[in-house]
């Protein structure tokens, strides 16, 4: 549902990546942990809001046989599809391009007791070559949403509402949604009396907003003035109410353009009913890239991103291809340009990667262990580490291997005089990194320790890392 | 690191599949929402728990090149991978059979500055041609950890302890961790005499547990009673610590059988400290399927499940393959294995899909977003649906599109004579199901609901939603 066909934008800076790509196919890539987590908490954080909504998430299948998939697909994408032959069955499979269309198939063939409306959600990677210098993953992690069974504005309103509840929620303000309906530039296509092959050529100019080449299909074909200058002048259409005006005026009264734009206003309304009017633009060019849609489209993008964040739109006919007509509509998001978009906070020099560095010498490996698990039992983060070398260093490289491992606080168990019920405690951790002598290498000396280290009972230490989660929790 | 070629085991019972499967490729499935939800559910459990413990997520490319990926895999799980030519570059790509050979190759090449230890987890599908009747999928979804760069007793023992941990976090009791080390029986067969092709032949037919064939091999080749007889054992040593002792015995005194008998014990030891006596089972015959292990081993199987949940060992040679020799150990559980063997607890009659549905005839569309949207606010769970049909109809179609929609309550906006701050309330919605007359298809009299619809202000219903999703929270 994402990533149809890009339009040309005007700003496209470069959004630096944290991925790497040494030795990897271009546009794949490994996510590496820093960046991982925040992918993941982005992906958390949307299927959250779609799931509060009601819709249910649904796992489909990497690959599938491209004969049953391809009704779904535009022959288009089949040849920017990966296939490789089944060497089981000799039958063709394909690495999924499109989530909505394996929902589709789905829908039609394999829920067909469920109550409708069915909401059906998803969190997905789709595969696409796509060209190199366009910047783009060849392996899209999308998530997306599917209302199935409602033919009625509020359906449309309410995927479009909750896609831009979606942005809201991960923190990203400055993006506007442009929507359309693509059945008022096909209605002015079809009233033009172009020719069924002009009106298609005419349909993928206008999805790029390629005027050069929507201008160059109307002038080999013989239509009349009127109707050219309005098939020229949709595209350009876009902003607030005033296009709906300009629209009706170029409908003429056809019931056939006059519908749509009815449709796209009510539409146009509920939204901004909803407080989202910063976010619209309406833009009766809107056309998006798969020939599956065939009602309200949409699609959203941010400032400085060049490509399209999602979109999506009403499909009424597309399951039908697969053998259960139902009308539906829904959208899809691209992760990963959302990752790169989305500003994260800073984190301050006093965060820390994981709660508590739990260490020991080898022979305390066991009370190591117990402690260690204590403490996670309060649902900390925590990591062990066995230390060697002699007693007199243990502290100081337990500091040390703190420090590499990002830990907020140290704990030391079974240093030399301790008992078991008793542990040392270093914390904040960071203090002590602001304090370090520049001894090089990370060597420490036990003397400069004293006044940071801490003897601190295990019950008193379990008790104080539970409080601190608990705090935790309440702030979240 | 997981689906290691299964042993026979001695139970293999049929477990019902809540998965859709016609019209996919044979072990390819859709999961439905009903199953998807428990599937996510362990895996944010699984991940959690790898996440108290310091592992960070990494994620991976779903396909790379075979031969950057090659020396990472065996050439038996090569020629298991569904390969394809790149059209873009013509090398040969491969979708990932295994993720530690990825985490391998990233490790070795891409995070060369990371300071180690590394605690790396993932969370991601691999795939592979298998046999049908096997009853497996081709594409496994697999959750697993690695601990990157520590060849220490306390190592092993960690992953054993967190892959167990894993395990209780989501509820499982009855499941055995066998536990062996490769170097025992790769020492009895060294020292044994045979060729270097009967080594690799009788590991293989000991991996499998397949003594008839073992024997055969053992056979073919002339070495001594006593050797050919400690090989036979080896594989049926099994259990506490009395293996060990016989082991010794088998090693009779040869340091190359000795120390691997020492590492096993300590980390048996470390891991019945721990509490996990019950859930070990020490096995001289473990050997795991791949061939890149190198030390302590060990899988995981449940009653009642023929192949195993999951496993892992020491590879303290795989990232030296890709040039970077790093001692590391690390384990993987299937996640579709898992999700089919644990029980979920039975979900009574009065659990519900969503939180409210919140109805409202066409005229009040506005009304209905804006309501949902403030019950949403307070992170309940909402449902919006406009009721077409007369007003006198309206409380009893949104009770049959609630019920339909499994919400715990309804909320009726924009009823007849109510205004904007009033609701209707129906709660419990399931209490509705119970009294329903047989009026067939859901067909409702409005008569019936004045008992048990409310008028409430709309105030009051968001303070209470309030108030009953903090006590959710404070439960969980």
């Amino acid at each position: 549902m994402v990533s149809a066909p890009p339009k040309p934008r005007p700003s496209s800076g470069q959004v630096p990546s944290s991925r790497e790509r040494s030795l990897v196919p271009v546009g794949m890539a490994t996510i590496l942990p820093h960046a991982a987590k925040q992918v993941r908490r982005l992906e958390e954080q949307l299927l959250a809001q779609v799931s509060r909504w009601g819709y249910d998430e649904i796992i489909l299948p990497t690959f599938e046989y491209l004969d049953v998939l391809a009704p779904g697909l535009e022959p288009e994408l089949i040849e920017h599809c990966y296939q490789f032959v089944d060497r089981t069955t000799g039958r063709t499979l394909l690495l999924r391009p499109d989530a909505t269309a394996q929902i589709a198939r789905t829908v039609a063939m394999g829920l067909t007791g469920a109550t409708l409306p069915l909401r059906l959600s998803y969190r997905t990677s789709v595969f696409r070559y796509e060209q190199e210098h366009a910047g783009r993953g060849r392996e899209i992690f999308q998530i997306g949403a599917e209302l199935i069974g409602l033919d009625d504005v509020t359906s449309d309103s309410e995927v479009i509402d909750l896609m831009i509840e979606c942005l809201h929620t991960i923190g990203l303000r400055s993006f506007k949604v442009s929507l359309g309906h693509v059945g008022f530039i096909k209605g002015l296509l079809m009233r033009s009396g172009l020719s069924a092959q002009g009106q298609k050529l005419a349909e993928q100019a206008a999805a790029r907003k390629d005027l050069p080449r929507l201008e160059e299909i109307l002038a080999t074909e013989r239509i009349s003035k009127t109707s050219a200058r309005a098939i020229r002048e949709a595209p350009e259409l876009y902003g607030q109410e005033e296009v709906l005006a300009r629209g009706r005026v170029l409908a003429a009264g056809d019931p056939a353009l006059a519908a749509p734009l009815e449709r796209l206003a009510q539409v146009y309304q509920l939204l901004c009913a909803a407080g989202h009017r910063e976010s619209l633009l309406l833009d009766l060019g809107e056309f998006r890239g798969f020939d599956y849609y065939d009602g309200v489209v949409f699609d959203v993008f941010a400032e400085g991103m060049g490509a399209e964040l999602g979109g999506g739109g009403r499909y009424d006919h597309l399951i039908g291809r697969f053998g259960r007509p139902l009308p539906s509509t829904g959208f899809g998001l691209d992760v990963d340009r959302l990752f790169r978009t989305v500003e994260f906070p800073e984190e301050g020099s006093i965060s820390a990667r994981v709660d508590y560095l739990v260490a020991a010498p080898r022979r305390a490996a066991r009370l190591l262990t117990a402690v260690a698990a204590q403490l996670r039992r309060t649902r900390s983060r925590v990591v062990q580490q066995t230390i060697k070398g002699s007693d007199a260093a243990l502290l100081s490289a337990a500091v040390t291997a703190g420090l590499a491992q990002q830990a907020a606080a140290l704990v030391v168990v079974g240093a030399p005089g301790m008992d078991d019920d008793d542990v040392l405690v270093v914390e904040p951790l960071a203090a002590y990194r602001q304090s370090r002598l520049p001894a090089g290498r990370g060597a420490v000396r036990t003397g400069n320790l004293s006044h940071l280290s801490k003897k601190v009972g295990l019950v008193d230490l379990v008790a104080a890392a539970r409080r601190s989660r608990q705090q935790v929790k309440e702030r979240s």
